[in-house]
């Protein structure tokens, strides 16, 4: 089973308090990036792999989306996704994405958000839902980029003239790397893009967009902070077809 | 037209004095990496995009293929490529990378090694390519990793422990890098894995393998000089089919 960093109480207390669990999907600078990616959802079915707080399978009700799945290996999250659920077309349910069983040919849309970092069993998982869509069927995710996570140390470095980097190190051991955010001991899944990607085509997918993310303009005049992503990518979107 | 930097004395004589330059295919350490993203080649036809010295188009020749075309910007190049050119089915010529054309749907495979980050075009060049290749052909392709290309002032950092990083900074700025690299002013054009992998998509290629390559335990112990290409990857190798 992966590490469920989420219900360890002060990794829990902390991420409670970001922009993207208290504004929901406008509080992640990702998101709409991630939304150009999504198909239209109107009378399709959605599994969401990693739901959190439940903000985009509300989305996608609100969307028209006949039925929506979410998946959290998270008790505390999932209590308070159920606490807000707004239709009876939601369901939450508990599950361990190392272990994911899921109907065959049963939805149109699999998301996920900033959750297959942490999947030791990339491969498995990539087979259970490349069966669980329909043909033709989406599968559309965010985890951190590699160059984020790859390095021993993982941290800005900044030179006498006050011009930030990111240093790299260690990019092909791919493997686990522990990082105290929000709380000591996180463990993470470090792969290169190109393992990602092959191990999509081998079971099947079809790659329709990758995507390492960066903000906007108009987002780095909103939030200025954002300008330092522009350095190097955090995020790194998929989408692929079934 | 793009840099035509291969003929500029002083690279051109730095260049040919590079292992891959000497020894050819064998000199290059990517190389069985990249040859084992290639099809058949036997009875095929074969277009070389940056074919320099001819090593590639000589072993396609090997190989079997029927016809061979390797295309260099540079004169010198191709000066030596004809020279030892061992077929009448290898013909060399002129031409440059930014303004191409080729007949329509008459190769099976088109083959690039190390000069696509010198175009400007990818999107104009890509188009051709894929108009150039029959239905099923290959395109298979090698180019600087944009984590290579990236950063304002590319090389490694070391700390006090010894330990190599590669600082990365300006990795969403697109666009022209100006290196010294065997002659002062050699212009690259740096772009991230997603506008390569999406501009190959829009262009109707199918995405089948993508490699940030790294040496081998074999390599790395016959050439330990290799080890420090574990830390960030040096080059993209990327498969596509039409």
């Amino acid at each position: 089973m992966a590490q469920n960093i989420y219900d360890n109480p002060e990794f829990f207390e902390g991420y409670s308090r970001l922009g993207r669990s208290l504004e929901g999907l406008e509080g992640a600078a990702e998101w709409p990036a991630l939304r150009a990616l999504l198909p239209e959802l109107r009378g399709r079915r959605v599994v969401d792999l990693g739901c959190g707080f439940g903000w985009f399978c509300r989305w996608a009700h609100e969307q028209g989306a006949a039925q929506v799945l979410g998946l959290d290996i998270s008790e505390n999250m999932l209590a308070q996704a159920r606490a807000t659920s707004t239709s009876t077309t939601i369901d939450y349910a508990k599950a361990d994405l190392e272990r994911l069983a899921l109907p065959q040919a049963s939805f149109d849309l699999a998301y996920s958000s900033l959750a297959l970092h942490y999947v030791m069993d990339l491969a498995g998982l990539f087979a259970v839902i490349h069966r669980a869509l329909v043909p033709g069927g989406s599968f559309v995710f965010s985890s951190e980029h590699p160059i984020y996570m790859a390095p021993t140390s993982p941290g800005w470095s900044i030179d006498a003239q006050g011009r930030k980097s990111w240093p790299v190190d260690s990019y092909q051991m791919e493997g686990p790397r522990v990082t105290d955010w929000l709380a000591p001991g996180v463990i993470k899944q470090h792969r290169t893009i190109g393992t990602t990607l092959n191990l999509l085509i081998r079971c099947g997918f079809a790659i329709s967009h990758v995507e390492e993310w960066g903000p906007t303009d108009a987002q780095i005049a909103a939030r200025p902070e954002l300008a330092e992503e522009r350095e190097r990518p955090m995020f790194l979107l998929i989408s692929a077809a079934r």
